[in-house]
């Protein structure tokens, strides 16, 4: 029907008869000719209507915003001082010749240029309108030229794209599963994958060397922001090869990623960074290496000082007193330290102590400071000089549990370094290695895995898992990138024996281990190789690839905060008579059934 | 780990030292020397370990059967007399210098090279040792190596891969629906999609133009031998085109991927056959054309003849009566004859006449057949002047209902062809064109769909919804190899009016329409362009391409035809918690209940 895409004309194109298909952009009457807009995906061209042709023009006169089009007509430059530079297409328009209406439109809910005026439900339920956005079309053609680039560099490499099941058993990441009742199986129910971690061990275990799929995973948890109840992965495993030769070739990938997408050059190697450095300097095992603050300790000036809110975290072996140090920061408000009072509060903490350094040649009266009196000489001398902090600057503390200090001062660190604008450079990635194998659960009193349950310990940290099942370091590595982790992955255990013992560390029982993780086990036996992989969240890479704010930027069809479809509005109600041959009932919350 | 796969060395790598892993496939002592086949993706090669390196040796010793391993050594020609021609890598041996057990194997249940010994059950079971079958890694391989080819023309072709939801709402393809409980909306459910039918014309309506995926799809129906509960789509969908583009391009694709995978040259163009050809002739809308056997018409000739059972269907305007000409068949034997009067008896035919033509010459007397003494001379005839048949030839009859007639004589077509050896040529594709928008659906007394309810009549044809709506085509296209339905798709609907006009001859209320396509009836309003698009199955297309039987074969983890994975024992029961959280309980059949 067509000859070129609208957005490709350009003056080489002067003097040709084209034929365009498109949706109309804006059209407009301007001094007795009528301007229409052509749209379609690969941009905008100005289509002319001259009254001279008086049927075509009247046709034109016709048309409203989003009408679909099919307009013959005659490339020709634009007069003199009509040329939008602004506009690819902005040298030439198309004289029409031809118009053929190919279907009409009612006025859209809203206009494609005022979408922001739009709340966000109804450009849900209106999304194949949202779509047609230039810039959403971009986001989805920035996600299919990353899954191309992503599947060329692991098909040039031998990996194979083999497909795992979506009805499957209920996996052991963790989260909730969404169930899928089975209706040849009265009372049973599949569990559609919350990743095919074991799928993947089991193709290592079928000899095919090296996997990959892009694939979706399923989550039914609380969403926050950046989740969605089903995402996709792009999920690698590999056998025979060690976490340095799998963290080379990972990051081999993502480099000539993001020179082709971005036409970035991401540093050779990325950086790498233990858990335990980056917790220390960052309080994040994910850490935006953009912010160029760092936590400080102060455990040891603070055992003594009598003021309990520092002693007490200081002597407590897993308590932490750290300081952030912002270079600048004494010009903040009460008011702005206020709110941070209140952010991190969401993270536990119970306060935030800070001091300003108005004027150090004062001493202590050129500090500024509610907690100064609390704190001797010694103490303020020493963090004075540990944070290396100068006239203008501001100190924030930290003191609490570690895991409190670490969050909250590892997220302010974050929110202060945006705030002034302190970022440096513009994608800063690194991998986190040596994770602890678990981690201690106070509610339920035991240890949980950091990663998963197939996670290896480090080869020479497996007597640990008996003495000192917290210190022991895994096999694992995150890839990090501005402080979004955008995939992890670990050399999986492949000896039957060590997989179990770690299973008995986490307290799954025999019968548990047997019955969830049975085909596991009994694989092992089989002749197991040495394998390894990782997972990237695809959703992510897209969203920090295409600049966006969510991931649901980079969905076409993404759901709501509530797991629903604006558009489709799933979920539904079903018949009886689909439930009946499930086996099923619903049986709602005992709350609702009163009222 | 490794310098070289197991399967890729020859003589270009005499005297180089290498590294390989894999699977020990066989060892055996023979003269005091151990040979060890090593496998590995790749392949196998021999291993020779020699009494006079004592220490690798007495390891050697001790490997068995699957124990992976790590082996160095030094690649030699083999000695005169032991190359062996049948393997890739017969030419040479390496010579064992160091080897390494990365894990060790209990004896399998099944020796790979015994496979066929073990159940299709303790095979599933053991997916990840069947799967290192050679011949199996190959299938997976030729999968992959499927959808890269696919994948790269498409791409190649401005072809945009769009993820859609797998969380969605019932679709509206017919058969069963898996559902998934939404937790966070009681008594409502996701379905799993039956294909991405509405999202992929979403995304034409979002201006995405072109757009494909390949796509994990769910019916739950009652399996057959090449059905299972998810199966995956390569589904495509375009803008602006004709039906007559769609089919070019789309044929292009698999000539391609046929040259690529098979070396083989289809033809160009594909021939194209009516819907109502296709029946005439073959009795079935994917006719094997390999099979040079046709159906003959017989109406006009047996309205007359006494013989009820063919002159009642030749009499009735939903009757037909036809013959099937099998050159060289008067040799089947009696007994034959029964079993394909048993086989035409599945389609629903209540038996099979037929005249065996032993020697023209002599008139009635050389003919053998229990109804000629039903039939006159002037249709004996015809009959034989119509099929042309000759001395030696047999001609098998249908009369029944036209669609019971289609159906048998078209399968026993085929399985005459197939018994008799009478195939020709090795692929023949077609496109089957100009479908029937609807079918009469005796059961419910109403039209049905033939395709889906979103399938454009032809243009010309759109008078005939109203008059006489079994006589409209539709501008639907099928591609058939073989016999086997590769893909099908059509132009689809893109005005309101009309596609409220086709939900209303198929009594698709306007309430029901709105709940279940109300989004869709929404979104034609809002400047849909003319699309269409196909969907081919890519685990058929793959078991084509393999020559495999079952689609089970070329997907890695399937399920058995009872819905269920006998390496993991999905489905299986889940807890009470998590059915609460769900709002549903389990409702076991009330047989089951009362036992």
């Amino acid at each position: 029907m067509r000859s070129h895409y609208c957005g490709q004309l350009n003056s080489s194109h002067i003097d040709q008869e084209v034929e365009l298909c498109g949706w109309v952009h804006r059209s407009r009457d301007h001094g007795g000719v009528i301007f229409i807009d052509l749209r379609d995906r690969e941009g905008l061209v100005q289509v002319v209507y001259d009254p001279d042709l008086p049927e075509v023009f009247s046709a034109a006169e016709h048309v409203r915003n989003e009408f679909v089009l099919r307009v013959k007509g005659r490339v020709r430059a634009r007069p003199e001082g009509t040329v939008n530079p602004d506009m690819p297409t902005g040298e030439v328009e198309v004289l029409g010749l031809e118009l053929e209406v190919l279907n009409k439109a009612d006025t859209p809910p809203f206009q494609l240029d005022e979408h922001e005026k739009a709340s966000e439900e109804i450009r849900l339920r209106y999304r194949y309108i949202d779509l047609r956005r230039p810039e959403m079309q971009e986001k989805i053609r920035i996600r299919a030229r990353t899954t191309q680039l992503l599947r060329r560099f692991l098909d040039d490499r031998g990996f194979l794209d083999i497909e795992t099941p979506m009805l499957t058993k209920a996996t052991p990441e963790g989260a909730r599963d969404y169930l899928v009742p089975s209706r040849t199986h009265p009372g049973e129910f599949f569990a559609l994958p919350q990743s095919p971690q074991l799928f993947k061990q089991l193709l290592m275990m079928s000899g095919m060397d090296r996997y990959y799929q892009i694939v979706r995973c399923f989550r039914d948890e609380d969403l926050r922001a950046d989740r969605q109840p089903e995402f996709t992965q792009l999920d690698i495993e590999t056998s025979f090869l060690d976490e340095n030769e799998i963290m080379e070739l990972n990051e081999e990938m993502i480099r000539q990623l993001y020179k082709e997408i971005l036409d970035v050059d991401l540093p050779n190697p990325f950086p790498r960074m233990t858990y335990d450095e980056a917790m220390d300097r960052y309080g994040s095992d994910c850490p935006d290496l953009r912010v160029p603050l760092e936590l400080v300790d102060l455990q040891d000036l603070m055992q003594e000082v009598e003021f309990k809110v520092f002693s007490g975290p200081a002597k407590d072996p897993h308590g932490r007193v750290a300081a952030l140090h912002v270079p600048g920061g004494s010009s903040l408000s009460r008011k702005k330290i206020d709110g941070y009072t209140k952010f991190v509060g969401i993270y536990g903490a119970k306060g935030l102590a800070y001091i300003k350094v108005n004027e150090l040649a004062k001493g202590r009266d050129g500090l500024q400071s509610p907690i100064l009196k609390f704190l001797p000489d010694s103490a303020v001398d020493g963090i004075l000089e540990r944070t290396g902090a100068k006239d203008g600057d501001l100190i924030f503390f930290g003191a609490d549990k570690t895991h409190v200090v670490n969050e909250a001062l590892g997220a302010l660190r974050v929110k202060v370094g945006e705030d002034l604008d302190l970022m440096e450079g513009a994608w800063r990635p690194l991998w986190v290695v040596d994770f602890p194998m678990f981690e201690w659960d106070d509610k339920h009193n035991r240890w949980n895995p950091l990663h998963h349950p197939f996670t290896s310990p480090k080869d020479d940290q497996i007597d640990l898992l008996e003495s000192d099942p917290g210190k022991c370091k895994s096999r694992a590595y995150d890839m990090v990138v501005n402080g979004t982790e955008l995939g992890g992955g670990s050399i999986r255990i492949h000896s039957g024996e060590l997989q179990q013992k770690i299973f008995k560390l986490l307290e799954i029982g025999e019968e548990e281990a047997q019955e969830k993780f049975g085909f596991l086990l009994n694989a092992l036996k089989y002749g197991c190789p040495p394998h390894g992989g990782l997972a990237f969240g695809l959703d992510r890479l897209v969203m920090l690839l295409t600049g966006s704010k969510s991931i649901r930027d980079v969905m076409a069809f993404p759901k709501t905060q509530s797991a629903a479809c604006q558009l489709t509005s799933a979920p539904s109600e079903v018949s009886m008579t689909q439930l009946r041959e499930l086996s099923i009932r619903v049986r709602k919350p005992q709350s609702e059934e009163a009222s």
